[in-house]
């Protein structure tokens, strides 16, 4: 049976997350009705990262196995064509995935980004798209303070209490704060894994170092303390976009390489 | 009595367009509103662009008249936080205004910019904020095409049946095409004023241009014709942005650079 790798972008305020829940429209519902449209299969698409409502993807990656082999543009072209009315949800592309290929699994990084509008005006054009902040942020403060984070620590402080995860321990990759046009502020983070809640953890953490109100000690101090307490306030979803994950090339792609409690944002 | 200039940003696509009207809330209708709520004044705001319903701006500026002497950030922060519930309007910048300014016969340059997303999957995160063209787009093709538009011309072909103004006759002072990243394609347009769905018209005759469809000269011909039904098709107004309205300086406030019948888009 074929299997199939789906790049996926969509605008998270219109569901209830990436899984497939009792309460609400997912997104891999979505994909699954617009599968099912399409060949007639009910189908289970496996996601590489869990996102929360409200997160946004520019490069999700999920796979699903179809009983009959479809050209790829097929595939995204047909799927995209079901998934128009939606409007929230396309598919960038279609790939014939290599022998042993695990949307979750195989995942060797995940990249993301977290969009703060900083400046004094609400948003309009971007409202849910971007977290705003209204006070002034010191950028270079915020990087300088975010580089105490990477590198592989117990991440309890910054997790969710209702992360799933059996370890805290996650290996930060990057971790970058740097201004963007139209006023923006912008955090990207990359890691193997990341645990539930945890670059919003960061984000809301490190908006207050920018605002002044924490010190690069401080927020040292909370991630040292792994007290999930001591965190600042959760950043609200509508700034994270999962933007890319990265798998090892095709020759490796049989190796599992995931520890399986990833992608938890 | 104080006049007071706002630099307005909103998202057209929940409103009827700038301009009051009996059909549906305007964003006019929705800042009166928000001043009357302010200020207890029923109070008439004018603009210098009427953009059309699904048409953005960034930069739309107004002018208002209050009785009494407010501090300009007052007004502003005062005019969000009642215009945050609404979500789709935000306040810039809110500056008293030089004597004799009138945001609508003294602006000297309005400015736009039309985005098309061009890639074969349609938007989902932009829904509304970009034109969707699938089909490759030869950008250059249609930046060279530009070109021959620039200048004063009768631009009949280029303007709706229902434009009011009484001469066809603009002049335009810049019509850029350029790539821009996230796959999409930017019309850059700049004149003292346009006709009603002038830069629509452009956009749709320009995308013509860019799938190899039309060739340069079949715009010029179509330019010459004066002729509306020789216009391509009029593209969406969920592309086009008002960014930003140029005025004289300070000093040459009192004189009316305007004829009018302008910014109509």
């Amino acid at each position: 049976m074929p299997r199939y790798r789906l790049t996926i972008e969509y605008d998270g305020s219109t569901y209830c997350g990436w899984q497939r829940q009792k309460n609400g429209i997912s997104v891999q519902e979505t994909v699954e009705r617009a599968l099912l449209a399409f060949c007639g299969e009910a189908v289970t698409l496996f996601g590489a990262g869990r996102t929360d409502a409200g997160v946004h993807a520019t490069g999700q990656v999920a796979h699903v196995d179809i009983a009959r082999d479809w050209k790829t543009d097929t595939v995204r072209d047909a799927l995209n064509a079901y998934l128009r009315e939606e409007g929230g949800v396309a598919i960038l592309r279609a790939e014939r995935a290599p022998e042993g290929f695990d949307a979750r699994f195989s995942a060797r990084k995940r990249h993301y980004l977290y969009r703060i509008l900083n400046r004094r005006p609400p948003p309009s054009i971007l409202k849910g798209q971007v977290w705003w902040v209204w006070r002034p942020l010191d950028v270079e403060a915020m990087d300088r303070a975010a580089k105490h984070l990477l590198g592989t620590h117990d991440f309890n402080t910054f997790r969710s209490v209702n992360c799933q995860a059996k370890s805290p321990v996650r290996t930060l990759e990057r971790l970058d704060v740097v201004r963007a046009p139209g006023d923006e502020v912008h955090i990207h983070a990359s890691a193997q894994s990341f645990l539930h809640n945890q670059i919003r953890s960061f984000a809301g953490s490190l908006k207050l170092v920018g605002e002044g109100r924490w010190t690069e000690d401080d927020l040292v101090a909370a991630l040292r303390s792994r007290d999930r307490k001591r965190c600042g306030p959760v950043a609200p979803p509508d700034g994270l976009y999962l933007t890319r994950v990265d798998y090892p090339s095709a020759d490796h792609q049989a190796e599992q390489v995931g520890d399986g409690g990833e992608g938890e944002e």
